[in-house]
């Protein structure tokens, strides 16, 4: 038996992690540019712990592009590096100088920042670079190092004049790199990945306007000074305290991440905890669109102010993508898969925190000032409805705040609700029956029909809320939705109360044969009521459960199966005390009753929405001739 | 100045590619049955040639779960290693035994299908694997060897007594791992990466039914005897000649690939080519469902057979992502981005290769049977219309197959519409006018009337479609696309007509004074026409430009910004010469001429879908009171 160890050669690897180490090429700007922040958040935990005897000041990070010697230059004014410490951090693939420095000072270093990880960000270099060139000086008291590399693993090493402390790497763009040469490329990267990092970042000049001075003559011209240009905010709002910051704060901050956003957010939720994990963020409620797809993924990941990804599917619940703002946290685990991201406990852990965290923030803004957020709800009720439908938890704290506004702009919690309708809406089975409409134009005789009688409707409008409603009266007792026009008004809530029909039985066989004599069978059922005199002579309507279960497969999931496919069906309700039916079953001349039938079947179609296309310009055309 | 190599250890090397080799754990498998397919078709080949003095046979790949020892074998019939060859793949990292066969044997294996490249996959069983065993025999006349590693870069080689030729791996599932264990996760693995791998692969054993012989007793029970249970389809539809393939065997292609499909697919395309690329492939064209957007990604993408990914998003022009079916290509970088995929030379050249397939199977299709063409027209429309939008080639080739249906169903192509109507609907100014309508129910009433005056009218209802009628507009010269509700009908299709009006200008000017009296400026502007007496007294027209713009803007880029926030706009057009509106002219009671006009504007409202809410249900109540 032999033993021996699995061996790795670097002419193997290295073409490797050139063609392979990152999918996106443009990622070795971040990469560079989380080095240079690190070599400076180093130099700033020694000389804070007094191990470093040099002034920090005030260090930039420097970016420059030399677009006629096809150069990019990354300078900053960190820790720098020893020929030594080049041979080793450099020298070796994988060897990570911040992971050893992180174990070397431990606890005071638990907070410096430092993004640093697997020590392969600087070899992403290659990717874009066919030369690449390090210059270096150490705050210790030791000569500059100046490494040179083709991208073959072989380099030279020699000492450099450089007398400032820092490193700079000099990359020799590649022919088919030279992308990253045009300023707007750079300054476009600079601002997607690094626009938040905690180490000002400068990329060429501006002009400033200077202010006039004091008693300046009316013609007189403001000066212009030239200054750095500074690509980032280093300390960006989800840094601070949230008792640091003023409610301005936040939307200055939200105009800061977009810059093209017109609109001002809802509301704002800061995002802080260190146990069991770490995680800073803010997230804002946006007016939302119709468009909900174009809404989904505004949400930004950042890791110790590094920009990771716009996409945060499986880190934020669903329901929540379609907020916008940042998430930054150390513990995420990056390049994984969906799944791998689901599974993961740290990820799970931080996606109900977020989930509670808005949750807690709607309940209070609800509990503060109710008015706002009644006046809020159209624009974030989509959010909470599918929050409620997708996610138990939020299901339960939601019951408190969650509203349910009536047709005329009274909003109900639940609990209010039932208390409310309770007396006048309990049917004679003892349920509560929750009247709703869908559409206030299209459902506008029936609204006025259940207002008359003194019942509230509510206005349910999300393309969800048949989900929604299904949810709620599996949850909550004796409680039922029906709409509208699901039957008529006095069958919506059935009490013991008798009818008395003008119509004798006999009468009423007369009319129901003559009625399905000309009312199309296959799409009406004709179904004769003993209503109030004044109420209209036909309507018609539509089953509360069949339509419900075709929205449910049409709006995705539930339902039944092959539902969304069925033809719809509809009740003729026919009113037998109504004047017009009488004279219907008193009129002798056929035609006269097939005309004042098909008028009336017309006049309800119209008000349920169903007269279109060749029977509405025949209609229109006989109520011209009616006119005249 | 000193020069060194840059240098790579396994201890720093091999924890990343353990943990971040692949960002999804489950493609271990994959990997593996690749290597063992690899070292079968490796010993075919050299069978092949006469290098390998043994019966290639018909070799299986062998995958077998032990749950309780929490082991995972991969066994093949392959070429198998002697110890040295053991030493030299295995023991070195990034060394790829596939590449080195390949240049051996270069042309005469150019076709193997051999699929390895990178020497990196079999380590990716310490993603899932506390310990990995590889009990292999050569075809060679050597001893066999048994290497064992536990994931700590340092391994153990001995010989071993095994006789059968081959490799067989041996994972030791790790503690995180144990869904690995699992029957049925094993099994959904093989499906979706390997079903169509060109080796065998055995999974467990299944039972088959036997006919029962001739002359069998009624009651007799069929035998049944226990087969391996063979999970892929080593010789898929798309490795073969078109000429070999009748249209079933398409279709039977296609409910292996979605077994829980049901509906057939319209056509098919077979793609093949091997210059400048190499491509395989058969797209489906299947029945689009409304919800476009479940429609995506259906295209799975292959690689000498290995499943990849079901993303094809940047490789197959975006039109083209509703399709369904497969694509192999060895020619397709992966793991790398999208914006990298775009840039990338032989994906632009796959893409157009695509486009240019499908446009000349359309064209073909057109061609050889225009009647079935016709028939799909409705199920295909979007792909075509959205490709004619977005890829400039494919454009220009539908000119000649793309259909505009009329509402009465008949279809022409472009031409054909043109040299059609271009006696009847071409203006004053020598433009021919395409009437069409988007929704036939909702404009009936306008359809009716240009039908009348012997115009065709199209159908046009695709979402883009106000897109693409921009499109044509600006690229066929002296054409202009009218809806049928964007004017009266006289005034659709402007000619040389003199309009003869029943009233003065003074009469005129009364009548509008009391029209703008009546209707509401802010939303319709009162226009006066002289009609044929016999046209409806009022009618209510939308322009076709701002409408579009709308439309445009709405459906996503184009138009003009901020257009679709602007209040809607209508025409009410007054027919002078209609008894009506003498009759409101006429009329000296003001109350008597207010409801004539309110009469008549409701039914221009109804007629153009705008009388809704209070205004249809008070509409309807005085149409009751009318009856009676």
């Amino acid at each position: 038996m032999a033993t021996g160890n699995i061996n790795v050669s670097v002419e193997n690897i290295f073409p490797l992690i050139k063609k392979f180490l990152y999918s996106d090429h443009e990622i070795f700007l971040r990469e560079l540019i989380s080095n240079a922040t690190d070599a400076t958040l180093k130099l700033k935990h020694l000389t804070g712990i007094g191990e470093a005897a040099v002034e920090f000041g005030n260090p930039v990070i420097e970016v420059k592009v030399d677009k006629e010697g096809k150069k990019l230059h990354i300078i900053d004014q960190g820790i720098g590096m020893t020929t030594e410490e080049v041979q080793k951090y450099i020298n070796e693939v994988a060897f990570s100088g911040a992971e050893e420095f992180l174990n070397k000072y431990k606890d005071s270093a638990k907070d410096t920042g430092i993004i640093g990880h697997f020590g392969l960000g600087f070899y992403s270099a290659f990717m874009v670079a066919e030369k690449v060139e390090i210059i270096t000086k150490s705050y210790q008291d030791a000569p500059a190092a100046h490494w040179t590399c083709d991208g073959s693993p072989q380099y030279t090493l020699e000492t450099s004049d450089k007398t400032e402390r820092g490193t700079e790497i000099i990359l020799h763009i590649a022919e088919d790199s030279t992308e990253f040469l045009e300023d707007s490329k750079i300054s476009e990267l600079l601002v997607k990945y690094n626009k938040f990092m905690p180490i000002s970042i400068k990329f060429g000049t501006k002009e400033e306007t200077l202010p006039l001075p004091e008693g300046a003559a009316e013609d007189a011209k403001p000066d212009t000074i030239t200054v750095d240009n500074i690509i980032n905010n280093p300390n960006p709002a989800w840094t601070k305290q949230p008792a640091d910051l003023e409610t301005d704060d936040y939307k200055t901050f939200y105009r800061e991440l977009y810059p093209m956003q017109f609109e001002e957010p809802l509301f704002h939720i800061h995002l802080n905890v260190d146990y069991p994990f770490n995680l800073t963020g803010i997230l804002y409620f946006p007016k939302l669109t119709n468009d909900l797809s174009m809404q989904k993924d505004k949400i930004q990941l950042y890791q110790n102010q590094v920009f990771v990804t716009d996409n945060v599917e499986g880190i934020v619940p669903e329901f929540l993508t379609m907020l916008k703002g940042v998430i930054d946290s150390p513990d995420i685990p990056l390049n994984v898969s969906r799944s791998y991201l689901q599974a993961d406990g740290n990820v799970k852990k931080i996606s109900s925190y977020i989930t509670r965290k808005v949750a807690d923030k709607l309940k209070s803004l609800f509990n503060e000032n109710r008015e706002d957020f009644e006046k809020k709800w159209n624009d974030i009720k989509i959010v909470i409805e599918y929050g409620m439908l997708s996610e138990e938890k939020f299901y339960e704290k939601a019951d408190k705040f969650a509203l349910y506004p009536t047709v005329d702009s009274t909003y109900f919690t639940f609990d209010e609700l039932i208390e409310k309708i309770k007396p006048t809406q309990t049917d004679k089975d003892d349920n509560t029956i929750i009247l709703y409409a869908s559409n206030q134009e299209a459902q506008h005789s029936y609204i006025q029909d259940a207002k008359e009688k003194g019942y509230e409707v509510l206005l349910l409008d999300s393309p969800i809320v048949s989900h929604l409603i299904q949810r709620l009266e599996g949850d909550k007792e004796k409680v039922q939705f029906v709409r509208v026009d699901a039957d008529h008004v006095d069958n919506l809530i059935k009490k013991d109360e008798e009818k008395i029909s003008k119509l004798s039985e006999e009468e009423q066989e007369t009319l129901k044969t003559t009625l399905t004599g000309i009312i199309p069978a296959e799409k009406y059922t004709v179904q004769l009521e003993s209503r109030d005199s004044s109420a209209a002579p036909i309507i018609i309507t539509e089953p509360e459960f069949m339509r419900r279960m075709k929205e449910m497969q049409q709006t995705g999931g539930g339902g039944m199966f092959g539902m969304s496919n069925l033809p719809e069906m509809y009740n003729v309700v026919v009113n037998t005390n109504a004047p017009l039916v009488s004279e219907i079953l008193n009129t002798s001349e056929e035609d006269t009753q097939k005309r004042l039938v098909n008028q009336a079947l017309d006049l309800a179609k119209l008000s349920k929405g169903l007269l279109k296309g060749e029977e509405l310009t025949s209609f229109v055309k006989r109520s011209y001739d009616m006119i005249k």
